[in-house]
């Protein structure tokens, strides 16, 4: 049960999001930019670094939601990115550019004061630019913020892989649309 | 220096807001709402609860200028919680209930699934309400967010006092405004 009283049967961001619309709208319309806006990083590789990084902060609701996100972003033949990069980043199949933003996603969740000169530097060498730096960091710090939000006041988190299925698919197809309180789904 | 190319002479957030005003807006309307709208929270406490955060996150461009706000939002015979606060919580002569908001928000600056149904009886205990509880847990989360972004990107974080005493005034007045591109202070 959740630590506040929240609408019964919403899962995750969305029953906070009903608690308090006013932040909730905010809260929404940053996850639609920042992961579905313009972006050198494709909407795909934005959903794997959110996925990683609520990985590492052991928030299920939003790991298994944009891994589904991503399993869909991704073309068939990529999809297997998503697991890979679960059990062993740097043994995955992805571009070693993309392990390198990974891997600066991995120190920012740590603390901001991690990502070191040469942390940008070897993503630099790789081919990153300034925008997928960027990019890379602020995803990584707002899911540091949707873990703790989601899991500090212990809201719903589905255990049927089924209903993340469909959150991704939704997710993938509709993007972040503000919750409506009347709206329970 | 800055890991990527933000304006020079700008300090924080305010740099990567210019940076990328699209994310920019929706990070400061998050903040202006949450430490400025409609809450059983003074807009003192929601500042003190951002300092203390930023000041576990050791973010010290955060740390010091909510600092400020928060110093400028107490009446004079109170302001001196916000240092108290930094240095030493619990012996911190605010009152039993916002020592138990600022232990729940210490749990969510360590990890969501710190926050444990104790914490969260304790609270109520001295009278917190789920509302009170539900601002605290998203204060500190956001500030987990602000404090990885200004700091994982290494952006300019003034060493002089008045600086910081001139962001709290401002911050005190007129709240959080988007940074115009044009504008670098």
């Amino acid at each position: 049960m959740a630590h506040i009283n929240v609408p019964e049967g919403v899962p995750g961001i969305r029953s906070l999001a009903m608690f308090r619309p006013d932040t909730g709208q905010h809260l929404y319309n940053l996850a639609q930019v920042l992961l579905r806006g313009e972006s050198p990083l494709s909407a795909a590789d934005r959903e794997l670094i959110a996925t990683y990084v609520s990985h590492l902060n052991n928030c299920m609701f939003c790991r298994n939601s944009h891994a589904a996100a991503a399993r869909c972003l991704y073309s068939p033949e990529d999809s297997h990115h998503v697991d890979e990069v679960l059990a062993d980043m740097q043994q995955s199949a992805v571009s070693p550019k993309l392990k390198a933003l990974l891997h600066i996603a991995h120190k920012t969740q740590i603390l901001g004061k991690a990502v070191l000169p040469g942390d940008i530097a070897a993503a630099r060498d790789l081919g990153a630019t300034d925008r997928e730096i960027h990019d890379t960091v602020l995803i990584a710090a707002t899911f540091c913020m949707f873990n703790r939000y989601v899991d500090g006041l212990a809201t719903l988190t589905p255990t049927d892989a089924a209903a993340y299925a469909a959150m991704g698919e939704r997710l993938s197809e509709h993007g972040y649309v503000t919750p409506q309180p009347a709206l329970k789904i």
